[in-house]
């Protein structure tokens, strides 16, 4: 049973790839830059990006807003007037590259300069998915604990970015970020910005780093 | 490729069933109740645990933690001198009962009343996979925000009960607990409890719902 599913697993990462490949061609082509939103439920990620829009608002933006089921997370997007798409992956824990080249056909490229895609909130599947982004980020939450690095290495070995956020919270959690940070350091060197999304802070720099 | 996905999905999903309803059997026989607690990340699933451990002291107790990597839960359980099996999952995102059937066999049943197993943290991937046990819970934390329900029906559906975590963190929080719980009434109707397993507040009902 399980020799089958690592073989059948192998050629799913190698279509994947694949398309994902042609989708990064596609998005430099049309001048797009293009980053992927991981991580768990609930750490933020919807919010980083509705302050992302906000202070981006000369450009002209696109969102892949991905979830299991419902639209929640669209209906957030869609109030600031963006071009957004919906993908309900059903069972699936992760978007992969098929599904982003179907939910690009419902976008008008030619008038999108940044397109922001939210992956399925966990810190497993999506990481084995490249969606043709230019960028990948995590976005942890400091209510998540301090143990959710060295518990998920790969997740985020394979980012660009790291997002702690909710560091309002801090006071009110027996967190220690120094454990956070060193686990970064150690595990997974990538470029880290601490934010508040509900308050703001932070999401600048991240604006800055992503597109400046 | 999705086609192909499919069919190898169903009998993974009937293989399982086969195993988990032996294991089921293996416990009755024992005359061991077995409770499986999925919910996401940091929402303090191992946290509960080691306060029902410690409330349910006169009850001789056994735990399989499921972890992507590492030992950290374990570590944490096995300071309280129960019997504690650590699983690796690797890159897959829940526990399955082949998994559990290994880990069994590093327990010594004959010594165990009450087994708990602790699943990976997220809110997707473990819904579709029983593990033989008798009950099947989801914790999720007020941190997580109020839609995480309505995102995720599937598996508040084929649980058994919820737990509402870390409620001492809702002054702090932008989230509406009538929310959480209407969407619970209308989408999955089960048994609800609210604790913060850091006090221990809400743990003894738990308890007592669980093995009383």
């Amino acid at each position: 049973m399980h020799k089958v599913d690592v073989e059948m697993g192998r050629d799913l990462y190698e279509m994947n790839r694949k398309i994902a490949s042609r989708l990064r061609s596609l998005f430099d082509e049309k001048d797009i830059v293009a980053i992927d939103f991981m991580g768990s439920i609930g750490s933020g990620k919807t919010l980083v990006i509705e302050k992302l829009i906000e202070l981006l608002k000369d450009k002209r933006i696109g969102v892949i807003v991905g979830d299991v089921t419902g639209d929640d997370d669209y209906k957030r997007i869609k109030k600031y007037g963006v071009q957004v798409v919906n993908i309900n992956t059903g069972k699936e824990c992760h978007l992969d590259a098929h599904l982003i080249e179907h939910a690009v056909e419902n976008l008008n490229l030619d008038d999108i300069q940044i397109l922001f895609m939210e992956n399925i909130g966990n810190l497993v599947c999506p990481a084995d998915f490249e969606l043709g982004s230019h960028k990948r980020g995590v976005v942890i939450s400091v209510t998540e604990g301090d143990d959710m690095v060295r518990k998920h290495p790969l997740i985020f070995q394979i980012a660009d970015f790291i997002v702690i956020n909710k560091i309002d919270l801090i006071p009110y959690m027996e967190i220690d970020m120094d454990v956070i940070l060193k686990d970064i350091q150690a595990i997974a060197p990538k470029k880290v910005f601490l934010t508040n999304a509900r308050s703001g802070e932070g999401i600048r720099e991240l604006a800055e780093w992503l597109v400046g």
